[in-house]
């Protein structure tokens, strides 16, 4: 598979979505990635929903690629196993509540004293510091707490969840940028260090432009519809047969254009829709009139028009319109990798392409244990014997089927 | 400032949000990033509201601690200076729609010849490649495109934009992913290479459930509220005075605890409501119900309840109230930054932290050309004569304040 981090081993103890999707992101780019899950069932997002003969769709979208070994954490000989692994990795995540990792007797601080090269990334709720630490956290929770739910919906109507588990994503990528940051200062120092992403702060940095907003200004940042804050109009509007979104961000030139082909250019001269900014101011003046406008044809027909005069435009495309989107499969978004059980399934691809050091996506989703026997006998140099008598034992487990 | 990315060099020829957010995380993390701008009126961010004595806090929130050099590349002089940039520095990035850059004669395969080692990191709409590529794109035209806002919004609304620009910022976060990766590979092969970011294609990747869901089962995904696809109850519920999320993705003895607590202890009985999945399939039939036992109590009281049985929970703060949670301001997400002509401004801070190499935000964002004679003398040393003829050229540009 190849990519340009061939050769980055990772430790991942990651379950659910965030830190699993943050490490996918790097085994994409061909990190070696080695996932560490409990005996007992391994990684809970396994039995979430849609689930086909017992393969968790959820689970394998965001695992694909990595291996899995697992591991009874709680016992001595699974320590001493982990912390064998701990010295062959560059890599340890985990997304666990904080303080876990420390109970278990496998903290940052006892880790990094068997491999102090090692970058240790922690994916938290709330984060490994501050008065919520030890509070469970899900994606809900933090979209909730940071402020988004309450800048999303219609205006008037209630706080609505963005249709991604943003919470989690973006903590995900956060901590993916902190990791390849620290193997990058590793290579001047030698030395490893813990990283501390917290969900909660990461809706925060996203939200930038709504908290510069409020704290500079006092404005307090509203639910909008579709519109943006500052610039108008940057929205959807209903057609004849949709919805389409349109983007006049541009000077006055663009402005004049647009006005002449909906038909309305007696808007160019009323100075209150001068510029984006006073659009904004009076876009409750411009907004009836626009979709009025707009009503009178179908999608396709504005999105001709608007093209020809290089007004930003798109439709608003439902999943399975976008699934067929000519320029998003000519990226080869979407891309078919095996399953032992079902035969394949289709995921996302990366959207991170390289010119040279390219990745190609190969490998499915592990079952549990599915690579427990080989990282043990070829990373760790165990023998069949002694294997054996860690499955026997239950510190270790491989999955049923070969 | 320090941080893990000291001696990392960029030149950011990125505008608006996407590129700007996205380098603006490794400049955050001690990359020394020069913000090359056109010499008449630099990135059009800086006429984005809001705007107190002519500073943009919208492009002041994502150029924070940037340089910026004035400079028009349509020039023959320009691009020469440019170029013996190029041979200084480590990464350049774009973000114009693609052939661009190939048109001022500045394209990749030029650059490369400059500088072998260079990374060359491209964000765009639509991606360097496909049938779309050409064309431009804002951040609600891929919202919409994508497919998140067709899964944005109440059941049976219409379809809604989420509260931040998911479109701009998440091709950032991969653009940066992508960068580091490159850098770490350089490492090994001398060599830098390209990097092909599409904002379509990051919001293909964000909603990798939606699509998995929809490419192998068929299932299309819908605007459901502030519900989860596949777990149930993970939303928010009115209260009697506000509104909280609550998120019981646990077992069975978290349900029998949170039935409890808000008094519907036969629930747990129901076999309809024995697991997240089939709580899921039955939402209609239990939202109702748990709406109705939660409106009882209030936000607060409420988040005490759910707190001591460990079922995660919060409040659905607006951007007020998340400026001052106590968790957000004890992890320091608010900074604020030094500006010359309005005295200072708070921006947020990076939702990264590392425990060895920390950075600290310190300076602000440049006016336009702040640090051309800075960077023309340093990194060129070009003497106080010829940085004056290339001014009186109109080739370069500084800002008018010292």
């Amino acid at each position: 598979m190849a990519g340009p981090l061939e050769g980055v081993k990772i430790l991942d103890l990651t379950w659910g979505l965030s830190g699993p999707f943050g490490i996918m992101t790097l085994c994409d780019l061909g990190a070696e990635t080695i996932k560490v899950e409990r005996v007992d069932g391994g990684d809970m997002a396994r039995q979430n929903a849609p689930i086909i003969d017992g393969v968790s769709l959820y689970f394998f979208s965001v695992n694909r690629g990595k291996k899995s070994v697992a591991l009874d954490l709680r016992t001595k000989e699974g320590k001493a196993l982990f912390l064998d692994l701990v010295k062959r990795v560059d890599v340890v995540a985990e997304n666990f509540v904080p303080g876990t990792m420390d109970r278990l007797g496998l903290g940052y601080e006892v880790l990094r004293k068997h491999n102090p090269r090692l970058i240790y990334a922690a994916c938290s709720g709330f984060g490994q510091t501050g008065p919520y630490r030890e509070r469970p956290a899900l994606d809900v929770i933090v979209q909730g707490m940071g402020g988004i739910m309450s800048i999303t919906g219609e205006e008037g109507g209630p706080p609505l969840r963005p249709g991604a588990s943003l919470g989690d994503i973006t903590a995900g990528l956060f901590l993916s940028i902190g990791i390849l940051s620290a193997l990058i200062e590793r290579e001047k120092s030698g030395l490893g260090q813990m990283i501390d992403v917290s969900m909660l702060d990461c809706q925060v940095a996203i939200l930038e432009n709504a908290f510069v907003r409020y704290l500079n200004t006092g404005e307090v940042p509203q639910r909008i519809g579709t519109r943006h804050p500052v610039i108008t109009p940057f929205q959807a509007f209903q057609t004849k047969d949709g919805y389409i979104a349109i983007a006049v961000g541009g000077g006055i030139e663009q402005w004049a254009l647009f006005t002449e082909k909906i038909g309305r250019p007696e808007l160019l001269s009323d100075e209150r829709f001068g510029d984006r900014t006073s659009r904004t101011e009076y876009h409750k003046v411009l907004e009836p009139i626009l979709a009025e406008a707009l009503k009178e044809k179908t999608t396709k027909e504005w999105l001709a028009e608007f093209e020809s005069i290089g007004v930003p435009c798109g439709p608003l495309n439902s999943i399975p319109e976008a699934a067929i989107d000519p320029q998003i499969l000519h990226r080869e978004m979407f891309v078919e990798l095996p399953q032992r059980r079902i035969g394949s399934v289709k995921v996302c691809n990366t959207p991170i392409k390289l010119s040279r050091t390219t990745s190609k996506l190969e490998r499915g989703a592990p079952d549990l244990g599915e690579h427990t026997r080989e990282v043990l006998s070829g990373l760790l140099r165990l023998d069949e014997a002694k294997i054996e008598s860690l499955e026997a034992a239950g510190v270790a487990a491989s999955s049923a089927m070969p």
